[in-house]
């Protein structure tokens, strides 16, 4: 494999500076999945933690380095979940956390981040506006901007959990991953084809939101003008050129699902797996279902990244 | 403390019987569940494992042994979660395992029980009468019957649990255990009593079927005629005199609370924390809300002992 950004040893080293909280979650089979999907599934649950979401991975390395620095604030953009684990990791150290997020962000993932003591500033746009805005104040105040994906720390930091499906027994054929920016395909795609060559790494995006797809595909950044899904975590318009690199490198496909089968597999994971995510976490189970051909009798693994959705949005999609 | 049955160094060994897939599952602060509550809550996490439920971890010590030494089959009653542990560990170690069930327990968990490859008895009664009845099979068939929380491996391995809990930081004030035929009671306490014994060890039931609390406030076995609840896990008549004993050594309370209370715990673990649990893993909510004053301002554990519910009653419980 040609070089990406990360590497492995640091990866390694950081999980010393992430809380354990965060670290060794459960990787189980999940039987009950199995007849309606047609092989054997295994779950990487990434929700049961404080901030319910596997973005404390990444914020944990920020924050120790910052607090290791003297340093005392830090901004992010974020979708939602970003923030809310910058806001728990910086909270333990005294950071002062400013996120930066849509007004149309989930309103349990805003409500969070401030409960968690973040400064919080809403834009009147999307994420990617989101990013723009971060910048400015980062640039103004002078303080560390945390970029999600481009950021290493925010890559390494989900490359953790590449470590510990490389650990896992049985062996396994596939792993299935939400890509949206891109640091936790990035991450946990570097692991794999450094150390689990032979394991397939298939990065799922939504038909509403296929940006980074669609430039894995072309081999060049493609923006979108806009997005429509509901996986509100993986919804990115512009490409971070230096991302797509490191994803041309470590993953073997990408694909873009209905969001009907987002639906479906938020649907499968309640009612078979007693699972409650967010529709970025249910993109794997809707990877399945759109070809199941192509998984017949295959071990895979999904990562279940995330679970902070709004509650009357969810009981609608799942009712 | 007095002895119980349990040894600690013995407790300490069961983690090398147990599949690591039952372990060091997540331990996290939930701080969304925190402004209802009035106190700090703490959630471990025992659902999220191939078999939802704490159960494999006594399951696993019972199937280890049962191989080693050559045995072919083995029997159980089940309320439903031992059923499907015991089916779980035995089809991993190649034993014919037999489960003994009321008809009346969740369809969820008859049909897991079945899947996962074991043969499967309904009985026209409650789970006492299923005991009997697996008695009678073990008494004719001359194999092994897994009594649970009389077998001293459904004790211990539950009492896994607890080493878990005693190495977590920071310290916390009072444990909240499920309380129905005693094996994670007496677990869990023996090892709290044994290396952390400030902190307080609080069992809960449910009104409608107390007769493992009514024991232990008269240090006496009581019986009753019935039971009254929509926690199926913890739904028993007839405590067994030695796990009473152990009990009254392990506890500091037990305490009965109302069905609404029940509901309401399933709600807010389902609302606030994105869990669905089965009723039984609500009962250490449903205790703290019965009652804030006396958790205000604590650091409390609730053990989520399983998540095993069928969907259609727990939808009209939740909405």
């Amino acid at each position: 494999m040609q070089e990406t950004r990360l590497d492995t040893a640091r990866i390694r080293a950081a999980r010393r500076l992430i809380d354990p909280v965060f670290l060794d979650t459960p990787l189980y089979r999940c039987d009950a999945l199995e007849p309606e999907l047609g092989c054997a599934v295994s779950i990487k649950l990434e929700t049961a933690n404080p901030v319910r979401s596997f973005k404390g991975r990444g914020t944990e390395m920020v924050a120790s380095l910052l607090a290791e620095q003297g340093s005392r604030a830090v901004v992010c953009a974020s979708a939602g979940n970003l923030g809310q684990a910058l806001a728990w990791s910086g909270r333990g150290r005294g950071l002062d956390v400013t996120v930066v997020a849509s007004r149309f962000a989930p309103a349990a993932k805003l409500d969070r981040i401030r409960t968690l003591g973040a400064r919080l500033e809403l834009v009147d746009g999307d994420f990617d506006l989101a990013r723009e805005r971060a910048a400015d104040i980062a640039r103004h105040d002078g303080i560390r901007l945390v970029e999600d994906s481009l950021d290493l720390d925010t890559c390494e930091g989900a490359a953790t959990i590449g470590l510990e499906l490389v650990d896992a027994v049985p062996p396994y054929d596939a792993v299935l991953i939400a890509l949206g920016g891109g640091a936790l395909a990035t991450g946990v795609g570097h692991v794999l084809k450094s150390l689990a060559p032979g394991v397939e790494v298939i990065c799922v995006q939504p038909l509403g939101a296929p940006a980074m797809t669609l430039s894995w595909r072309q081999r060049s950044v493609v923006t979108t003008d806009s997005t429509d899904t509901i996986a509100d975590g993986v919804a990115g318009r512009f490409p971070i050129p230096a991302v797509l690199d490191d994803l041309l490198l470590v993953a073997d496909d990408a694909v873009l699902v209905r969001e009907e089968s987002i639906v479906a597999g938020m649907r499968m994971l309640l009612d078979h797996a007693g699972l409650v995510v967010e529709p970025s976490a249910a993109l794997g189970i809707a990877a399945i279902l759109e070809d199941r051909d192509r998984f017949a009798d295959r071990h895979v693994i999904t990562i279940v990244c995330g679970g902070n959705v709004d509650m009357a949005a969810y009981h609608r999609w799942t009712r």
